[in-house]
């Protein structure tokens, strides 16, 4: 989970209506894959990614008409991959957003169609939002998205997560999972839109290191969440990961060396954000990302101390 | 199934290699899903599509290397949306292009993510072989392409497909479900490269409706040779549709009104044709995809009447 950055109560506004707005459902839809792709549209999460992405956009001079379409197109490609990680033939999953999954409401096919539409609008958008770029830079970003999205991006790390089991359980493992599902959309959040915007190459190469290791962060907050669940109460994990043989740092090399690795990346992000910030101070809001970031690390090093503690009491 | 055009064999062997070759798996891909796009690059089918879009294309004058990868990208679409409509929750099919489908060799997931490997490149195809064209080309070309693609095309007639059961048995509901789920890669197929290559208003009319014609015309083949399977021998329907409830033409109306249905769509897709040969002189292949079309008409109109004629007897 993404902490929230700061943006303003209107720009959020205009993301939320436009994440609902522009996939348009025209009188000829046939009304089962209307039902299930209203069911989507109303159901947004949070929406942090697409107010960082618009963010960034506007912090490297885009359009808010073009940052705000490629808001909303990558974050439609990030719900089609939720729509289809939850399938049964994926995660399994029986809510999501707070809802009941998709396919549990509607059926696998008209999850698998609704999840086809946001994808086939979604291209349509990052192609609209780059339109006025020159070819170039039109060329390097869409050849960007389509790296990150496809098999040697999301897809391979979707496909790695269906392996698991038979792989083995080490950092490098989960990592490489990690790099692959979640680390993917957040490179495309934050590098897409300074390269469309004219980023130069340092700053683009800057921004990629910070999506990785803030990416990883991410990752093994999820893992050591899932892990020390429930210790707290009863003194035992509960990890659904666990038990379900997914894929979990914490559980492949424990929690104190997680929390080692969580702050030699938040570490490693400080340096790249420091010199991204002397050569884009317009990118300070990443400062509020990285400070979210830091806070939710300290809280949960804090539960993982408590835990040793009970351990050794 | 369309006919196949005549293209010499030098071009036939271009698309075939770029078939296989045009989703590059490099090192880094996890093993299962490597396996299950090897098996789907390896089962091309005949490569009829893609054939036409090539010579549609260069008929238009646009660069052979744009010509391959527009035909390899919707054939592609093509591949995936066979992919979805064999899963369990689709059409539960067991074998497609003379092979075991990839669902059941290598899982539903692996099924799925090898179709959206496909998608995601077939955009970046599309995009590719558009990126010469004027903007003002290259946009409306974009944007017929994710007209037909999405839910006012492909995604609606595979959605009205699904719910069959619950619609009217009728001319309106078969022939709606076949322009969304048939007609709409036949339009792309014609259409698409026409326009990037620069085809006039009325040529791109013209182009659009004779896809129209021409693929509810091979639809009502299909659908008529389902009902006429088996009869031949043994005097009764072998219909698979009949048995599953799918949609066919000649179940909602007859044979012979199917018949007769079937000879007026050649004939309005004659005229049209006509009058695109005086605009468009180059394209005088579709001659030939014409003659194949009607020769497939007489044949099974002929089988037809043998059916009537034995069942007078």
């Amino acid at each position: 989970m993404l902490p929230a950055p700061s943006i303003n109560a209107w720009d959020v506004k205009r993301i939320e209506d436009a994440f609902s707005d522009y996939l348009p459902l025209s009188a000829g839809i046939e009304p089962h894959l209307r039902d299930t792709l209203k069911h989507v549209l109303r159901n947004p999460g949070n929406l942090v990614r697409p107010q960082i992405v618009f963010q960034m956009a506007m912090a490297y001079g885009m359009p808010d008409v073009h940052a705000i379409e490629l808001a909303i197109a990558l974050e439609y490609f990030h719900t089609a991959s939720l729509l289809f990680d939850d399938l049964p033939c994926m995660d399994h999953a029986i809510e999501r957003r707070g809802t009941r999954c998709a396919h549990l409401a509607y059926g696998e096919a008209g999850a698998i169609l609704a999840a086809l539409a946001l994808i086939n609008r979604a291209y349509a958008l990052t192609w609209q939002a780059s339109s006025d770029c020159t070819q170039d830079r039109q060329s390097s970003g869409l050849a960007y998205a389509e790296k990150h999205l496809g098999v040697d991006g999301l897809l391979n790390g979707q496909s790695l997560d269906l392996q698991y089991s038979k792989l083995p359980h080490d950092r490098q493992t989960t990592e490489r999972i990690a790099v692959g599902k979640t680390v993917s959309l957040i490179r495309l959040a934050f590098v897409l839109p300074a390269l469309l915007g004219g980023a130069s190459a340092s700053e683009l190469r800057l921004l990629d290191r910070i999506a990785m290791y803030w990416g990883l962060s991410y990752q093994i907050l999820d893992d050591l969440k899932d892990v020390l669940q429930g210790v707290a109460e009863t003194g035992k994990t509960g990890s659904r990961d666990i038990s379900l043989d997914r894929p979990n740092i914490a559980i492949a090399i424990g929690v104190p060396n997680s929390v080692a690795r969580l702050t030699r990346l938040i570490h490693l992000g400080d340096r790249s954000l420091r010199r991204l910030l002397k050569l884009a101070p317009s990118v300070f809001f990443l400062g509020k990302l990285r400070s979210d970031l830091q806070e939710e690390a300290d809280r949960i090093t804090e539960r993982s101390f408590e835990m040793v503690i009970r351990a050794q009491a």
